[in-house]
C-alpha cells in the first residue's frame, strides 16, 4: 500500500472549513484597498474587544517566552459560572473543546446527532474520530427536538446542539431543551454550544449552568468569540462533570490556551459595562437590518444572535456582487441552504453600507 | 451501561501531561514570593522574544475581535524554508502538528514507534487516538536507530523522532539519520521533531528541508517555542509532502493559531540577531552549567539543546530541596529517568543560582 491509502477513511471524506472570508483575501482577489472592505462574515463583535481585556493583554506580553498556566482563569471562570474548577475544560476556542468531547466518545461504530443547517464543527468534530454524521431534519430551519430524538440511536454518544443556533439565529426556548436533555438516555452526552448565548434577550436568558447539578450527561461550551470580541486570540471553555471534564482534559493539549487568551479573558469576564455596550449595539443593528431587509422585500430568519440570515433569489451571485461592492457576508451553501447569506450585525455605519450594496446587488 | 464507560478506553488510560511548575505554582505551594524564583525548567528563552516579534504583537493587538487569517505566515514560512505553501501545517504549538499527524495514520491496530526517554507527546498523541506505543530500548539515553527500525512492524505507521532529542539533549548525526529513513518501507511516516534544532553548533546543521524532495514518508516539526521565545503564543509548524499536508489540513482546526502568535512569527523569521544572541548565550550557559556540574562531581548527558540533564543519587529529594530554594527545575520520573533532572539554561545569573542552589541540594 502507498502512505496515502493509511491515511484514515474518515479523514480522506473531510472537505476542510470554509471560513468568512478575510478582508485581506478579498483585497488581494478583487484588487480592492483594504480598507474600502467591511467583513461581516464571521459573527465578530464590530466594537472589537473590552478595553480592559485590552489592557490586561498588554500587560502579559512581557510573559511570552513562558508557557502558559491556565490555573487564573479557571478559578475565574470557576467562580463566574459557579462551578468547580475541576468541572472546567479551556479551549483554543470553543472548536477545541468541541473536538475534545468528540475524541472521548466518538470513533468509528458509534454516532453523533445534529440538526440539518447546525454548526459546521459538528460534523467536522465527528468525522474527525471516525463517527458517524446523523442530521435531524429541521422545522423551519430551526431544531426540531422531536425529531432530533427520534434520529438518537443505540450507538448515538452525543448530541451537538447550539442556542441560538448558527447560521440560523434560530432559538428554542429553554423549557423545551430541558425536557429534550431529560428525555435523553443518561449515556448520551448532550453538547449545549452557548456561543451567542450573551445576545440573548434578558427575557430569554437562563441559568443553564444550574443544570450541570441535574444532568451528567450535558456538557455546556462557551466562548469569547463573540461577543467579548476575542475571535482571533483563540479562547473558549467546556463545562461538564467533574469526570467528564477530566476525560477531556486528558485528551486537551497541555498548552493549548495562549498566555495572552488567559489574561484577557479574565479580564473580559469583569467588563460587563462592554457587554452591555456590545449586546445593545447588536439589538439596534439587529433592528435597523431587519427593517432594511423588509424595505428590499426580502425574508429572513428571526435571529437571537448577532447575525441575520436572508434569502435571496441567486446568492452565490448576490454574494459575488457584495464582494465587487467591498462587503462580505458569509453564503451558506455549505449548510444545505443554497439560497440564504448570512450576515454579521456591524455598526450603525457597516449595516447600512451593506444595505445599500445589497440593494445593488440584487437588482 | 452508564456514561462514563462509553469513554474510549485508549483516553482512559492517559494519564495528563505534567508540565514543568509554573512560577505562580511554587509560590503558592511553598509561601515564596514570585520575585524569588527562577524557572528552568520548560527549556524556555531566557531572553524572552525578538523585540521585533514585540513590536509585530504590539500592533496586531488591535485586531484581536477578527478570526485569524493564516495567509501571510504561511508564505513567510514557505519562503523560509524553500518549500511551497501548501507543504505546510501551522499548529497551536507543534504539539498541535503532533497531534494531527496522529489523527490521519494512527488508530486502533495501528502502532507508532519511539525511544525510550523521548518526549511525552509522542505516547500522548499515540494513545489519543489508540494506536498503540513501541518505545524502543535507548543506547546510552540516546536513539538506537537500528534498535528503532527493528521495533518497526506491519501495523507501524508513524516513527517519532526528535533531534536533538528532549529530555536527553542527545543527537543524531544527520547521515545515520538519512540512512534510517531511507531504509523505512515508504508508508511508514517519520516525523522529525525539530523543536531544539536551532541550538546545534554550526558544524552540526543540515538543511533537513531538502530531504523532502527525496522522502514523501518525512515529515519534519518546528516551534517557535524555544529559541524564538514564544512559548506562551503558540506556534509551531509541520513541512510535509503536500498530499500528507492537506490531510492534516483537514482534522487541523480552522483557526488553531491565534493572530498574535502569526504576526509574531513573520516577525521572528527575519529577526537573524536575536536568534544569534540567543545561540550565544546558550553556549556559554551550557559551558558555565556543565563546568558547575563537573565541579559538583554530577554526571550529565552531552546536550546539543538549551537544556542539561544531569543525574543526582536522589532526583525526588532533590528537586524538593530545589523548590524550597525558589529554583524550578524538571524532574524527569516520567520518562523513566528517576535518578536525573532536566536544567534548562538560563542567563548566566540564573545559571550561577542553580548551580549554588543545586550544591546545597545535594549535600
Amino acid at each position: 500500500m502507498s502512505l496515502l491509502d493509511h491515511a484514515l477513511s474518515n479523514i480522506k471524506k473531510i472537505a476542510p472549513y470554509q471560513p468568512g472570508k478575510p478582508i485581506t483575501e478579498v483585497a488581494r482577489e478583487l484588487g480592492l484597498p483594504v480598507e474600502s472592505i467591511i467583513k461581516l462574515a464571521s459573527n465578530e463583535n464590530p466594537l472589537g474587544m473590552s478595553p480592559k481585556a485590552r489592557a490586561a493583554i498588554q500587560d502579559a506580553i512581557d510573559g511570552l517566552a513562558r508557557y502558559p498556566d491556565d490555573f487564573e482563569l479557571k478559578a475565574a471562570l470557576a467562580k463566574h459560572n459557579g462551578v468547580d474548577a475541576n468541572q472546567i475544560v479551556l479551549g483554543n476556542g470553543s472548536n477545541d473543546v468541541l473536538e475534545l468531547i468528540a475524541q472521548v466518545f466518538l470513533a468509528p461504530g458509534r454516532s453523533a446527532v445534529f440538526s440539518a443547517h447546525a454548526f459546521a464543527v459538528y460534523p467536522l468534530a465527528t468525522m474527525g474520530v471516525g463517527g458517524e454524521c446523523i442530521a435531524a431534519a429541521a422545522k423551519d430551519f430551526a431544531h426540531d427536538l422531536p425529531a432530533m430524538r427520534a434520529a438518537v440511536r443505540d450507538d448515538t454518544r452525543i448530541v451537538w446542539i447550539a442556542n441560538p443556533n448558527n447560521p440560523t439565529g434560530t432559538f428554542l426556548p429553554y423549557d423545551e431543551l430541558k425536557a429534550f436533555i431529560a428525555s435523553l438516555p443518561r449515556d448520551v452526552i448532550v453538547v449545549l454550544d452557548e456561543a451567542y448565548n450573551e445576545y440573548l434577550a434578558p427575557a430569554h436568558r437562563v441559568d443553564t449552568t444550574e443544570w450541570l447539578k441535574e444532568f451528567d450527561h450535558l456538557v455546556i461550551t462557551r466562548t469569547f468569540s463573540k461577543i467579548y470580541g476575542m475571535a482571533g486570540l483563540r479562547i473558549g471553555y467546556a463545562l461538564a462533570s467533574a469526570a467528564v471534564a477530566d476525560l477531556m482534559n486528558r485528551v486537551r493539549q497541555p498548552f493549548n490556551c495562549n498566555n495572552l487568551a488567559l489574561a484577557g479573558a479574565i479580564a473580559a469576564l469583569e467588563d460587563a459595562e462592554f457587554l452591555a455596550q456590545s449586546f445593545e449595539l447588536n439589538q439596534a443593528g439587529m433592528q435597523q437590518i431587519n427593517a432594511g431587509l423588509d424595505a428590499l422585500g426580502l425574508k429572513y430568519l428571526p435571529s437571537h444572535a448577532n447575525f441575520a440570515t436572508f434569502h435571496v433569489a441567486d446568492a452565490a451571485g448576490v454574494n459575488q456582487r457584495l464582494l465587487k461592492q467591498g462587503v462580505i457576508v458569509r453564503p451558506l451553501a455549505g449548510y444545505a441552504m443554497h439560497d440564504w447569506l448570512r450576515v454579521t450585525i456591524g455598526t450603525q455605519a457597516e449595516n447600512a453600507r451593506f444595505l445599500e450594496a445589497l440593494a445593488t446587488a440584487i437588482k
